[in-house]
């Protein structure tokens, strides 16, 4: 139907098919440029006033000047900061449920296989063999998550409810019911108690390179396995992989779970795919469901059309 | 010490070690006799007044004939109720936290394990190879908790809280906060919605046998995998193994995780071991913790010599 409307323009590198089913039915009376969509490629972008990203083309802010803002198609932004062009318009977080609650599953699913030993079971059952292992309860181990946004938030409480000693870390310091929190200052004590590490902090300048050998060290010794786990489901620029790789065959790690990686797709013949007691996943923790991508666009439009401020605005000073 | 309290016996085919370690500080002032022991073997057992067992020695009854009550080192009875001489003397069941905690652990990884696809992307990882699966929320999967005891109701909660769809069955109706429940004549209803059954129920003549072909084919396929999962960690008496194994061949199950077995150990060449999506434990799910069972013990003697009632009785006729 013709609209006067303002225009979406989206520019998502998703899975096609999903995005041109989502669209069916959203932003009803809107006109909405699928930059995918091939019959859209050489679409006048210049009305648009709003558009949906992930790692979109590189002329889109060219093309599209006049937006009033910017939403990323995922939770993290780190890809569109560095965005060519990025107009100093409101950018927008992608914060819904969905992408909360299957985050929480991936996390808490890594903390139970290596509190439950699956690998060893596994490894075990694969030679048809029977044996018990001596088994620590959940709250025998700490886990320590580090960044404590809607995600970090929700995982912490998710893990507490399945029995785990939890403790949180976050740059600026946040209060979380029965759950102890450290800020910048406090971070070496937070180390020192967490015997699995749950990363799910923002891509900054702050935390490139932060996940290093260094910092494994510091980890608790004295937990049940008698060294540390390493979970990351942030950014895999947070990372040193080649120290992970180091840590896990010397025993400074006892395991890890990677859904991120400093470069992705993994290489085919990274030492990370097979490394004992190391699962890894293809940044799959928490897909964006794009209808609720969708959905939560639609609203923040039309909070602003209504006069009202954007919800999960991004401060680019902090990166996040 | 000398002592003029009642004797308790001991007969848990248990780790030996760590029994003896756990007995270290328990039952102050009482005299103990543990049948595990080389130094206790011959001792006369006609003054003990409680025994504490898991598959005992067949001559214990007839030997310990002056019990006040007999308690199972497990949650599960039916190997208390088929001992030879079992007297009609009050039998009480382990309940205790870490019991509850431990299987709810084991029941909602396994439930995660396979809504996450785990088998699937550890096969790929081995081949280095990197691809997002279609994956479903917790949400979109229905998980029927068969059996709604202290185990079934804890596990039941924290399914919830992980973002399950959650409904439950047991043989007398109960009632759980936020959970659709069903009792016998509900049945076939709670199997038609049920996407993962997961089995807590104890050994009785009603359950022997229960899960088979029949009942796996009134489950729902109409959850995001399109057949159901299995999942059992009750007792082995109650499916029937080459049922499971057909099932998961020919795609009626999509998978399974067992932790329980008709014939334990599993023997090495069972098929079971290396079905594809099928995960197996050796009974291992909830191993009874031996202080938190000799604590609870402790407690019961003090309530009984109190004059106050056992709790955790056992219903001789419902079997459980």
């Amino acid at each position: 139907m013709p609209s006067t409307a303002a225009p979406v323009v989206i520019d998502l590198k998703f899975n096609a098919d999903e995005v041109t089913a989502a669209l069916v039915g959203a932003f009803p009376g809107r006109h909405v440029i699928n930059r995918a969509d091939p019959a859209d490629a050489g679409r006048d972008l210049s009305q648009a006033r709003y558009a949906v990203v992930w790692k979109s083309q590189p002329d889109l802010f060219d093309r599209a000047p006049n937006l009033d803002a910017v939403f990323s198609g995922g939770a993290g932004v780190d890809h569109v900061l560095t965005l060519p062009g990025l107009p100093d318009v409101p950018l927008v977080r992608f914060v819904d449920p969905t992408l909360t609650t299957r985050m929480s599953e991936w996390v808490v699913l890594q903390c139970l296989l290596h509190l439950r030993q699956h690998v060893r079971y596994e490894e075990q059952a694969r030679r048809g063999v029977w044996a018990e292992l001596s088994q620590p309860e959940a709250r025998e181990l700490t886990v320590g998550v580090m960044g404590l946004g809607v995600l970090g938030q929700d995982a912490a409480r998710k893990l507490k409810t399945m029995g785990f000693t939890v403790i949180g870390w976050s740059r600026r310091a946040k209060t979380i019911e029965g759950i102890d929190t450290y800020d910048e200052t406090g971070l070496d004590t937070f180390l020192a108690r967490t015997d699995i590490l749950v990363g799910l902090l923002p891509l900054t300048a702050e935390t490139r390179g932060l996940f290093d050998a260094a910092l494994f060290a510091k980890l608790s010794r004295k937990g049940p396995f008698g060294a540390p786990v390493f979970i990351n489901a942030g950014r895999g620029g947070s990372q040193v992989e080649a120290d992970i790789v180091a840590s896990v065959r010397s025993g400074v790690l006892h395991g890890a779970s990677l859904d991120v990686f400093s470069s992705e797709p993994l290489e085919a013949d990274s030492p990370l795919w097979t490394l004992p007691n190391v699962i890894v996943t293809p940044h799959a923790a928490a897909a964006s469901d794009v209808r609720a991508l969708f959905r939560h666009v639609e609203k923040q439009i039309e909070r602003h059309e209504a006069g009202l401020p954007f919800e999960h605005l991004v401060d680019r000073t902090a990166g996040y």
